[in-house]
């Protein structure tokens, strides 16, 4: 999944930062490329362990963007953040991870990320 | 309080996490029903904790939304958050602890963090 | 200093927790009233080493509230909170400490902390 | 690039806080000026590794500024700010570091960052 999503950075000339995390919010695999912003290896874990919710992170702040107390509050939680580039991994249907992108703008970090995800697919 | 709550979140067909803190923040009980994010881990005990205050995270967040610099301010507190679902727990009056309910909607949270305080009344 | 905002709680009916830090942010001295929230703990600390930079919080925040760089980013410092309460202490004129004061309202935040300032001139 | 920014932010008549991050985000280089408020300490380490993106954080917080998620989610990671003061180190066009200032006003801490990047030019 680092793999897909760093090929797909590298077609849309982005530098990523990936993470995968197990369903228990454990760190699976992590890919930085070169030049990619160290930023983003804190963002990307952030977006993977709020993806757990078993929601994008895209989605989550849609559904809590109008509320302050959820928006301010979510984002204060230590793994936390709902910046887009964090989606749920499923297998079957069951949540078995998180996928999280961070480095580029919010479009790429959601393109890698999907990317990612179509691994699965391909299996 | 924590069984309460979890049978609460049966009916409700919600998935919660479920923690109570004595008087002195110090966690006592705490229950995460199969398949709840484990985002809400760390979110029930910010509301159980911020509920120590006094007042349901719900009433705290009201009090002070229309301050930025209380409604910010508040919620870069380590242990602290102004998302529903916390209440304080009080014995005749006296506050003992807080309990927190995260990992559903915020009506969800704060309907089992209700029926883990209604075992109180039931002793 | 802490006596003196703890006199004027008591007069107010508020709880308090006081907080004096010296010149180099390390905590002086600390009250916590019988019954006073504990989330005060933090946040009065925060309010008086937020005052080390040599304005009330109050002040601050009404000097930043309108750009939400500053205001959220301040917020975000580890020890910084722009919530009223915190207070620069001076001696002739030199920045010698901050106090800070958390439980109550701002209102009463304010007034316990300028009692506890009130000593110095009593000296 | 420390002393340069230090001797402009004595024209200004600031008193300031100045790191330098290495394009690992790791300190090289750190001044602090007599009566800078120890608040600037931190605010200058987060400008300068925010910068670490490869935008000043000027031009980062006007980039994100509408957008809530990003405004709120960035400004969470530990080490990150919007806050204006931060610049990216360039030699060559290539990334090698950043340099953060913080404790006077916005405009003095982006002043004192661009007098220690003209010490670059001036090699």
């Amino acid at each position: 999944m680092v793999d897909a999503a760093i090929r797909r950075a590298k077609e849309l000339g982005a530098k990523q930062n990936v993470a995968v995390l197990d369903e228990g919010g454990n760190l699976k695999a992590f890919g930085r490329m070169d030049g990619a912003p160290i930023l983003g290896i804190e963002g990307c874990q952030r977006k993977a362990f709020t993806a757990l919710y078993g929601l994008s992170t895209e989605a989550l702040y849609q559904r809590i963007k109008d509320d302050p107390s959820r928006l301010i509050g979510l984002s204060h939680f230590s793994r936390a953040t709902v910046v887009g580039g964090g989606l749920p991994i499923r297998v079957d249907g069951e949540l078995v991870g998180g996928i999280g992108v961070g480095g580029g703008t919010v479009e790429q970090d959601v393109a890698c990320a999907e990317a990612g995800l179509g691994v699965l697919n391909a299996v």
